[in-house]
């Protein structure tokens, strides 16, 4: 939300607020692998059905005739408790016999899919075929999966991302799977989102009277949080809530734990740091929680800072900083309300 | 071919004759399990390329938003060495991870798709969509598989086989998957064929001045052989051809090895003994051969018989099978000449 007034009471941030009684549904904004960490430690923190996770479908993709959103999946599947640890995308006890097949045939292996895998997006694509929306499938594949959170598609109509680089554009998958993010970013784009609504699960939790608060997590704000926040209207709506926003940085001493998120600012010629990242959140944020590691820039970044450890290498780590999110949120409702 | 005089001289059928030169391919027509023992007895006698296999794709269908070849695949598999030698249909070694996650999202699981078979489902389904044949795919994918026999589906376009039974109409693996051959069957019909043409590379086999012989494998006439035939302009084709066309009987003591061709057989009001098999393949062919335990049957049948052991439970059993309808072929050939 647009607060009236940020102060700039640091100590606040660490303040743990209590939310409004029935205020207590928490909207996230999420990309794949890095964000979903936190988005598990909000799971588990929270009470059941009171987190909604918008899910960036910009790198959805036809591969294989086979409908493939890498995201929406590496969420669900975080949330199921089907995630393989190690990985960090596809499913636990995964086997690659249909992968092994394919490849005696001739057929493209550059992009893995286990054979537990293909069960979600053989079915995905034949719901899609017979005309069902992205959101429901993925609703009623998170309630048979025994997922209860609310998981959905920032939109249901086809957006791609796409990266141009000094090497041409290059579709989300070429560039991230196929090239492995070698070649220079110089801008990014996602090809039908002019013509995109936000789905309707998604406008319902922005407008859900019980919403308490909307955590844009760690992913990379380029790549997987901009798709979303260019689905027309949903910028307007983020920026008319009346409950704080707060994004959490990606960045750890300057640095992504993982993927091209430094990489990226550096070849769009921003400086990799926690102040960029509230830059380009500006006019969205109320608050922004950085790393400790980043906490010599706090001073340069705008909106009310909540410094903590961001590193989730385990349960315990990902519990950490959703409360810490959790807490920094009440901690700007009380100000807000205070205005 | 149509001989001019068939003699009575059933020794004959055991005389080993010899191909002319040049004169050694031999074309097979397949249905599924039954029929493709006999066609790996003769890929194992013939030389590499002098087989080429037309195979019944009325049983095809789509399923899970995928093309699914069922008695093509049988062929495939069990030629290129990779079918399961105990269920008689899919792949060795094959893993089920991909139903036991479909399983969880609420899919279909009435009709088993194993891990590795599912890349030629989905691989072949792309290159359909795609625009290509099916002719072409199934050429590409046995080439692939290292097999060097001719396979081809009957016909690129879709037909499919309707089993017309007591309880109204089913599609064929309804009937035979997920009815398990229960409903009695009134009539059989082949949706699509009057639109059909023979795939191209059956055309060029039947044409094939190498041509030596035609085997009718013991499929079920009714489901599996009945709708090669019924593909405009195939019977035609095979009674114009001066080579012997020569059917295998899938009877064994007046009983189907496997499957449902005697429970058809009598539910057509049909005598389920080897000359009403020949009586089935009337016009059409010049030779039957049956199985021992129904010898008794041989001087109802009409045609030159060669009486041998059909039961084909190992290789030794499927070449043994295989060099004797060879050989009774090339006596036939020698009776044709004569005559």
């Amino acid at each position: 939300m647009r607060l009236e007034s940020f102060g700039d009471d640091h100590a606040a941030a660490h303040r743990i607020g209590h939310a409004e009684p029935g205020r207590e549904l928490v909207l996230a904004l999420c990309g794949g692998v890095g964000g979903v960490k936190l988005v598990l430690g909000l799971s588990t923190v929270l009470r059941a059905g009171k987190l909604a996770v918008a899910v960036n479908t910009g790198d959805d993709f036809e591969h294989l005739g086979l409908h493939v959103s890498p995201d929406l999946d590496t969420v669900l599947y975080t949330l199921a408790g089907l995630s393989d640890p190690l990985r960090g995308w596809g499913r636990a006890d995964e086997s690659w016999n249909f992968m092994s097949a394919l490849s005696s045939l001739g057929g493209e292996t550059w992009f893995a899919l286990g054979d537990r895998d293909l069960a979600v997006h053989v079915e995905r694509t034949r719901r899609l075929r017979a005309g069902e929306s992205l959101s429901s499938i993925v609703a009623d594949m998170a309630s048979r999966l025994n997922v209860a959170v609310r998981i959905m598609p920032m939109t249901d109509n086809p957006v791609r991302t796409v990266v141009h680089t000094r090497d041409g554009p290059l579709t989300f998958q070429d560039y991230f799977v196929r090239l492995r993010c070698a070649p220079v970013v110089t801008a990014v784009s996602f090809t039908g989102v002019a013509q995109a609504r936000p789905s309707p699960a998604f406008v319902d939790a922005v407008a859900d009277p019980g919403l308490s608060a909307i955590v844009i997590a760690p992913s990379n704000p380029w790549l997987s949080i901009d798709p979303i926040l260019a689905v027309p209207g949903v910028r307007e709506a983020l920026e008319r809530v009346t409950v704080p926003v707060i994004a959490v940085s990606p960045l750890i001493h300057g640095k992504a734990v993982k993927g091209p998120t430094a990489k990226i600012m550096s070849e769009l010629g921003i400086d990799v740091t926690a102040s960029a990242i509230a830059h380009h959140y500006r006019d969205l944020i109320d608050g922004l929680v950085i790393d400790e590691s980043d906490a010599a820039d706090a001073d340069r970044i705008g909106v009310p800072v909540a410094v903590t450890r961001t590193l989730m290498n385990n349960l315990d780590d990902r519990r950490h900083l959703a409360r810490a999110v959790l807490a920094f949120a009440r901690t700007l409702s009380g100000t807000a309300r205070a205005a």
